[in-house]
């Protein structure tokens, strides 16, 4: 497996075609594997907004000042409010805000990002990121590159370990997942392992050549790995049902005391 | 970046040098991360046990009752109580158990593996991961390989997202991860993203290669990655003050009504 960084995209922006300005730049294969950070889908898809956007609703404001309280750094209720307006379900709201995202997605802020955009205050997180992948790996199939996989990847946190990882948004040409459940060690014994997570582990991989900031690379071509034909699943984001951590927290509130 | 399985490696055994057995089959070279999986690191250092090695405590006896009564599968208390034994915390007692292991990885179990060993019942996690990837790499100085980074790997699952990835357990001649902090973005403000797990994502990346059962390849080099001169930092697991989730864990019990 090799992976390569797309090199020299320039500064990304709304309504930008992300599928030419790749093309251009990489030689793309069929089989390959395409990775695009959200932040240039969302910057391509114009998914950028400002504070002021976002008129603060009491809700915003109880849950802006509450952590401001508790961390002492100010927090804008018109940021809360836009956190709210992104999502579907509040996970944790103290001493910071973890969502579940319209599209299934759980993380802190929604995915929204302060840091990347130039002249808006807020960059969202791509309306539906598999609608992304799938548009970016028709504008390749368009330029008469077939047969390309993409995944919209961002880095985020996770229980139990600390720092971030690539994890996948949204794909295109592969399933999330493949299954060795029925397959059988070398003594003839099933499987204990059953479903790996293979988008999210591509995006890991593509986020270590990826890197971050100034001389970051948003796109990162994955070449000479196979799914197999194994079978493949689409659900990658869990549901309450089967999320005993989502049950826990839905019953737990942040005393400060622990 | 390129990722490339150890390929033939034998049926490892209690007592081989997996150092001597990977460097046979590896063109290793400076700077490479060789990353193995625990599964081979605890065939080799014998730990493998059987059920009767366990006998039962009460609580143990109560844990598997309960699961079985939950789940309708059969749950031998001998393998509750050698999950007890090798974990310091039960976060989760039905209807699995999630507990964090001695070394401080948190996950189901406790690791151990019921499908993976042929002539004992059990295979527990590596003791130290972190001191057997500091052999493993000590081993490969001794052979006059120097400077390659060793992470010993597994996979599981995690909250939100379904399937498993790979993830790293130890890891010897590099850090866990690397800390952006600091860095700017090309318009020159700060980055939100702070500290990247790279040990995680390199386990994920090779287990992308490394695949399952019989065709499975334990072992991967990755060459042409470089940690960079960021700021590194060892700490992976978080230890319950700076894990909500973990707090939440602790607060609740699974009702099966949910």
């Amino acid at each position: 497996m090799h992976l390569e960084p797309v090199r020299d995209l320039p500064e990304i922006r709304n309504g930008d075609d992300l599928a030419d300005l790749i093309a251009d730049r990489a030689t793309l294969e069929s089989a390959d594997v395409l990775t695009v950070a959200s932040t240039i889908v969302s910057k391509a898809e114009g998914r950028t907004a400002d504070l002021d956007d976002y008129p603060e609703s009491g809700r915003a404001r109880e849950l802006a000042d509450r952590i401001e309280a508790i961390t002492g750094e100010e927090k804008d209720p018109r940021f809360a409010q836009a956190v709210l307006e992104e999502s579907t379900e509040l996970l944790i709201d103290a001493p910071f805000l973890l969502t579940e995202t319209r599209f299934g997605h759980i993380c802190v802020n929604a995915g929204i990002d302060r840091s990347n955009v130039p002249d808006h205050d807020l960059l969202l997180l791509p309306k539906r990121p598999t609608h992304s992948a799938e548009r970016i790996r028709n504008g390749l199939t368009e330029r008469g590159i077939d047969d390309v996989a993409v995944i919209v990847t961002d880095t985020c946190g996770r229980p139990f370990r600390h720092g971030q990882r690539g994890v996948a948004l949204g794909w295109a040409g592969m399933p999330a997942s493949r299954d060795w459940r029925g397959e059988r060690d070398r003594d003839g014994r099933e499987l204990g392992v059953t479903v790996q997570s293979v988008v999210d582990e591509l995006s890991a991989a593509a986020n270590l050549v990826a890197g971050e900031g100034a001389g970051g690379t948003p796109a990162v071509v994955v070449r000479d790995w196979e799914f197999g034909d194994l079978e493949g699943s689409d659900e990658l984001f869990r549901s309450v049902d089967d999320d005993l951590v989502r049950q826990a927290l839905r019953r737990w509130e942040w005393r400060g005391d622990e």
